[in-house]
């Protein structure tokens, strides 16, 4: 479907619910807010269905108006698959009618589709379609796109931010919104806790293969003694990899006795999906995951004998 | 001197020495080097003079062609102030023709200064520069420019950040550079020894005033026994300011027996500079240095009852 059309759509119907995927993140947020935003501006009834609201994105509601309605059009943003609505799978899934998506790989059943994967991020798509729609990009709507746009690239630093990307976040700067602000919360804020998991995790550093592998793992244990919760494991995945010399860095966490959930991302010259396939997973190129079962020396040592294989 | 004055002046010259501030960053180094393909474009002789060539920043010196000249044209860039030329201020001081910078204060006498402290780096003046001058921006040249844009930015996260340094860096993204391999260098990767050093620090933190005030320490000991050389120690003054609830982070670094180097971090809600005056020190309201002498603990308990103080 053009964006035309989705635009058309849009502007003609009334009464949205849109919908976020669960464990949303800026992008899928800033897209639900933002489009929300965008069609009250336009007179329309709207809300945001999320499973729930991380602290750190509640600025992106800002403006919203709360309006009580009952739903007519169902949107989604962000969501590649119906299944990741997550708690809000039972009550919406088949009844989607637009969805607005940029990864590669979208299954979600809908009437209108706008999938784009070229771009970085889902609020790269409607920043297009708002200028389609004439939406005022308000601050507060700057606000939500350039979060979704800044935390989807890492900052503009991942190799999917494109000249495009950039032209969009320099619309969204001309607002005159605090993006260094966000930069801040999103990128440069760690809490006591999540410094002292990671000096935990620094202590012990696997490295293997000549210092071209290294591997991480999080026990149930570890989290339990230094009182870690869920939140703190966020961003782990990239420690290994960051190391100068390392082309496949694991990350394993241990999810329930037994099973250890793992995230691998690797140098351009090894292909982490491939790897990751050995074990019944999958993903991207230099970012997939797997599922190893055993104690944490068995579970290691078959990732490491697979990564041995592959370096 | 208008942009096209300073065009002019470099049109109308040849042989030039390109002189880089002392311990070179991404932005002197790129604007050095981006300078000097750009001239040499032109069917001119340059060279860049530079203390040191970090070994991250060697690829910026691709293409840039080794020619024997007398030097004829002294240009300096990204250099606020002649004794910030290190080892090189002996021969050069007094000679610099043209200064090229971006600084809010800068002293360097020369005859031409094109300085716009509005400019995120100074690399941003150059290309627009360039512009003027018809150079092809070919991907060497953009390399070099968006090295220096990205490296001042911190990945255009920080505030100095504009929708002018965002649309430059998408006109250089346009040349099809790897702009993800070179912030992966400049942002993501850390050696062995930063971490093992990190993890050190991170069982060191000193929190006070109800956590919105935390300490870090380097000891010329702990650099000793684990081995770290100076340049692990770079970046280290982002890290306690980055805690949650963290107000004013402070970095201290033991130069000789009693003497410490003091960075500090802060929010908008503290003046980084004044903190810093108190003890001789300065610089932005954010971000400044001092130096305090003492044992370790005598100059933690001044810093810890000055910042008491202004918290």
């Amino acid at each position: 479907m053009s964006i035309n059309q989705v635009a058309d759509f849009l502007l003609s119907r009334d009464n949205f619910e849109i919908l976020t995927h669960a464990y949303p993140d800026g992008d899928t947020l800033g897209s639900g807010y933002g489009l929300c935003l965008a069609l009250q501006q336009l007179g329309k009834n709207a809300r945001v269905i999320t499973t729930n609201l991380p602290k750190d994105f509640v600025f992106l509601t800002e403006g919203v108006k709360e309006q009580s309605f009952e739903a007519q059009t169902i949107v989604s943003v962000d969501v590649a698959d119906e299944k990741l609505l997550g708690s809000n799978f039972e009550k919406y899934h088949g009844k989607i009618e637009l969805c607005v998506d940029h990864h590669r790989i979208n299954r979600v059943e809908a009437d209108i589709k706008l999938v784009e994967p070229e771009a970085a991020a889902n609020c790269e798509i409607l920043y297009r379609l708002f200028g389609v729609m004439n939406v005022e990009i308000t601050r507060q709507i700057a606000n939500c796109l350039y979060t979704g746009v800044s935390t989807d690239t890492g900052c503009f630093k991942y190799g999917n931010t494109t000249s495009t990307t950039m032209r969009i976040a320099a619309d969204l700067l001309d607002t005159g919104i605090d993006a260094a602000l966000i930069n801040k919360v999103m990128f440069d804020t760690k809490t006591k806790l999540k410094i002292r998991l990671e000096q935990e995790i620094y202590g012990t550093i696997d490295y293997f293969a000549n210092d071209r592998g290294a591997i991480i793992a999080v026990t149930r244990e570890m989290q339990k003694r230094l009182g870690v919760g869920d939140d703190e494991l966020e961003g782990l995945a990239s420690i290994p990899r960051q190391i100068e010399g390392v082309l496949i860095g694991i990350t394993m966490r241990e999810k329930e006795d037994g099973v250890f959930k793992v995230s691998v991302r690797t140098d351009r010259s090894v292909n982490a999906a491939e790897y990751c396939a050995m074990f019944g997973g999958g993903g991207h190129a230099e970012a997939a995951g797997c599922t190893v079962k055993g104690t944490l020396d068995e579970a290691k040592a078959q990732l490491k004998k697979a990564a041995e294989g592959v370096l």
